[in-house]
């Protein structure tokens, strides 16, 4: 079989990471990229890093250039994938978008968070959100997959076995969560500039980040009590990774933490607990699709510490996403993905 | 006035830092540097950024060459400073320790926590903790002033106004810190190896770090309830800096935050209370002896929230050192610490 | 004395520079600080680390809010400064550009390099290249001075000696420098994110770059045969800091090349030849106006190897802007300019 | 077929990089991996990045361990591969040596720069130098191979075409190059702290490093006339990348350049020659075995500059040394090595 992909929004660090990713994947033809801005433009001399991988032009976003695609990528900016969705959906065309546009299932809270008018809200309710740690039956059948934020995919494969067996209290979660540079995109900024946040670190966002709501939906369909969540995203002088710090009440303090991630986790391919007492470094999972995590109890205290590291453009955005593919198409779930992280 | 000045330990990050800011402080003569390793040579050949600033040789920490100082600066590793302490202090010499030799009141607890039998545990109720902002009354008769640590400044910042109010729930602290490399010190290391600490993020000492008990005594010394606190250090791809994320459960939910901060720090000259909503950048803090703090209530909910930011090798160490010194002999507070932060 | 300084152009890493040494410039009161963009807003909420130290709020750059200073900073883009010249000029006020308008004498050099017309050309000629290790007395008497760009600073100061002495050939220079990205200014771009320009080395404008002809006519003014350089520009991952390797080949190899470096530079303030053997660091000079140097002949060879450091925002562009001040208006030259370099 | 493999010296960053690289390459089992140092430990809890794909044990390096295989490795420190080279070659085990044990031909020239003396001389001429774009014949044949340095092979890439056309002054090359961080080796020193590494840039070895002698008896292989070098290594505060800017004076002013270097290196898969007027970046070829160059002849004069990139531990060392194996056992050249570049 081969998989005929285009990619929406080629220019974006999802994007390329995309091409990276799918240049070495066996069923896969990566047949149109798209990009309004660069349109006509070799793909590789926007790139050099594909030179040799991919010859394609970049064309623009149109019905008429995908629609013969078996699948469709979208890597662009929020509130933009939604304006695309119905064509390809009845058209046939499975739909992985990378972007939020259907994370949430409440449309007035997506509506709040975006700042935007939801233009299908009636798509919401059959996207899949495509964590395939928790719904891997759901994706298989679905036709339109909303692929995780990069914090919220970190935050959730930490408290998952925890709130899973019901052992801490919910309604005081913490993430102190840290990332690296990438994360804010390929946009012309003053921020990004590496004179402005390298050899430094600060906290955003603190009143309120868009990813809060994803991760507490998600929370709450899997947790027997109410989610409530204090979310704190910083910038790291760093390109790739995600740190997650989760603290949350111990309630339950007779089980066995190390126990229990270790079989919450036994059978996926892309979540690794550490042994006990490691301390997960986001250099280990470079260019990976692995979330590698460690549980802490501190001083055999009643505070749980759970630490989590992604790469947020693999596990925390293409590489999902490609996971997310190679579900829907009933491929080997590691197809493509099987790299060794890049140390040091 | 001229305050004759020693440093035992001039090799290290925290005395090079000593050397740095004593080369400008108008009261003050640096006349003696002590390392054993670099005994003979210039300081200026192993530090050019002093060059033209200092002509001193290094020379063996020992009494003879001490003797005619009025303070000696310790920025030795841990366990050394606490053998000369006897003799300087019965020579009359005051001293300004920045290793842990003296933070802790209670002699079982340092032991324990660091590894070593106390030689002079009869002066650990003597010495001053040297955190101007909480005993500047004290430090004005201290001989023996034991320097904060570089987290505990940050995180004691952060959380004194709200215990000293009384607002919080002090049994469930949370200290998520983050500090540059430079923190590590100037040793030879793998982990602090640039192709090791560079491009990556991660946790360390969870499972218990000496700076934890250090907080917590001196919290609990302004506190009405029991501190129980979770501290929780990483390590920032960066040189300089400390940000410290504090999170605690609200009592009083009625208080004006951020009057409370900016009336409790009203009068200090180095922590500076940012305007509402405020995110502080350890980068506008670098190379000065000020604290940048902002206080936030997320969603309006019942978890006060505190970012605080110093340059750990200053406000955690050498700056605060000489604020010490300054206070000790009774000149401005400010003297030779009136530096504007190196930004880019 | 004190100093009436306007700054036009003060939202740029060079305009902010200005600030941070002006702030504690025992003769100077900046009263005007200008911004199109930011006009309003105080200096202090755009450059948090200026707090306490800036208490105005950005104006327009007109005639009307800069005639009551004495002296006019200009650290404005290319093309900017020469639209307020004349009038300036005329009401007697002096004028240090630290763009690149009144560098070069010859017009038509400017106009292709710059791509613009130039609107006063007769300026020109009274204008007086800022570099006071050549023009110290030029610039006393001087009304309007160019300041130097970064690297024609630390390209000079490497190749004065040789020049000077006659003892390269002069047609064969080779200026392999290397900048960190700060130079690269203030502005939204995408090769400046950090993303982009962290964690990778490349080189620019190899084709050609405006600081060649200034590099090449200042030489040239100083040399007795003509001037043929290469120069090949280079982004570091750091944020300050230039390193220029220069290359000539060496005419007369009986001159001892260290003692000619020091003889040469023996009453300069800002210029410190290292030891022999010495490997110059950008981070020892980080923060202040100094520019050190080594000089080096490999392997006893017919090639003299210079290598030449200076902080590019400091001596590259702000701080040898304030020596010229200092000069013009018969100050001690370091006054405000005593830095010891933030090391590590 | 599956080739045996042993890695001698498992635990510095060409060791671990062999292994990263390995773990993927289809017609390899590696069977043993030595360190004295982490004996009996398992490689994945020294390299967390290795998790599921490696699980071995540390052993020592004796010939009982390595007599099964069929090609080994030493990613060891100089003057160590040559004290088991004998009992290797004799027992018809392949060798190939990343350090500079066997990549002089002159055993003086190779005592002077290495300070050792060599046990096994007679080697030096059986050994073939393993830059597969000049000996790729050799390399067939050989039993012993010796990595390319580094810095030679970025050099050598980019003088080669020149050279060989004989048309340039090779009197007076010229190599400005420049290394991240991890070229330095995974050994605890102070000036390889991030706080000694970080934002900063310097040179070093300007008097002689041990690559200028290897490069300068490779090129004169292919050289008509003597090759005079100026070697200049200066270290980047990044992690991987090697970027050698070369000069030469332009002998044959009518030879077209870009199709000249297009020419030579059409046939060769790991060296991309970039269209007129690019500038590689270090960026662009990290993780992979490729060497980006572009040539340009600024200002259509007498110099010509090329710009020569590689990843230092790929291409610079583990990557080219799989290279070499898959030569010498008639596998694929590109097999195993087929990686798109980690970008951003």
């Amino acid at each position: 079989m081969v998989i005929k992909v285009g990619i929406v929004g080629g220019t974006g660090y999802t994007g390329v990471e995309l091409l990276r990713l799918l240049a070495l994947h066996p069923s896969v033809d990566v047949q149109v990229v798209t990009s309004r801005a660069e349109k006509g433009l070799r793909v590789d001399s926007v790139y050099p890093n594909l030179r040799g991988f991919n010859d394609l032009c970049f064309v623009e976003p149109t019905m008429g250039n995908l629609q013969a695609c078996d699948v469709v990528f979208f890597a662009t900016p929020n509130a933009t994938a939604m304006h695309m969705a119905k064509g390809l959906m009845s058209a046939g065309i499975k739909m992985i978008d990378l972007s939020a546009d259907f994370r949430l299932k409440d449309v007035e809270v997506w509506e709040h968070w975006y700042g935007a008018k939801h233009v299908c809200p009636e798509l919401l309710e059959q996207a899949v959100y495509g964590l395939p740690e928790t719904n891997r039956e759901s994706i298989k059948q679905a036709q339109l997959v909303a692929n995780p934020g990069c914090y919220p995919t970190a935050t959730q494969l930490g408290f998952l076995p925890l709130i899973n067996n019901n052992i801490i209290d919910t309604s005081m979660l913490i993430a102190d969560a840290k990332s690296g540079v990438s994360g804010a995109g390929r946009s012309a900024s003053v921020v990004g500039l590496m004179s402005e946040s390298g050899e430094s670190f600060k906290a955003y966002g603190v009143a309120g980040h868009r990813h809060l709501p994803e991760i507490s939906e998600q929370l709450q369909t899997v947790s027997s009590s109410p989610i409530s969540l204090t979310f704190t995203p910083h910038l790291v002088p760093m390109i790739r990774g995600i740190h997650a710090t989760l603290y949350a009440p111990l309630q339950d303090t007779t089980v066995d933490l190390q126990q229990l991630f270790e079989n919450f986790y036994a059978e996926e391919p892309f979540v690794d607990v550490l042994p006990t007492g490691a301390h997960p470094d986001t250099g280990d999972v470079r260019g990976t699709n692995r979330c590698q995590i460690a549980v802490h109890r501190p001083q055999g205290g009643n505070m749980v510490t759970v630490l989590s590291v992604i790469d947020n453009l693999v596990k925390g955005a293409s590489g999902q996403a490609i996971h997310n593919m190679n579900i829907m198409f009933g491929l080997d779930e590691c197809t493509g993905l099987n790299q060794v992280a890049l140390y040091p």
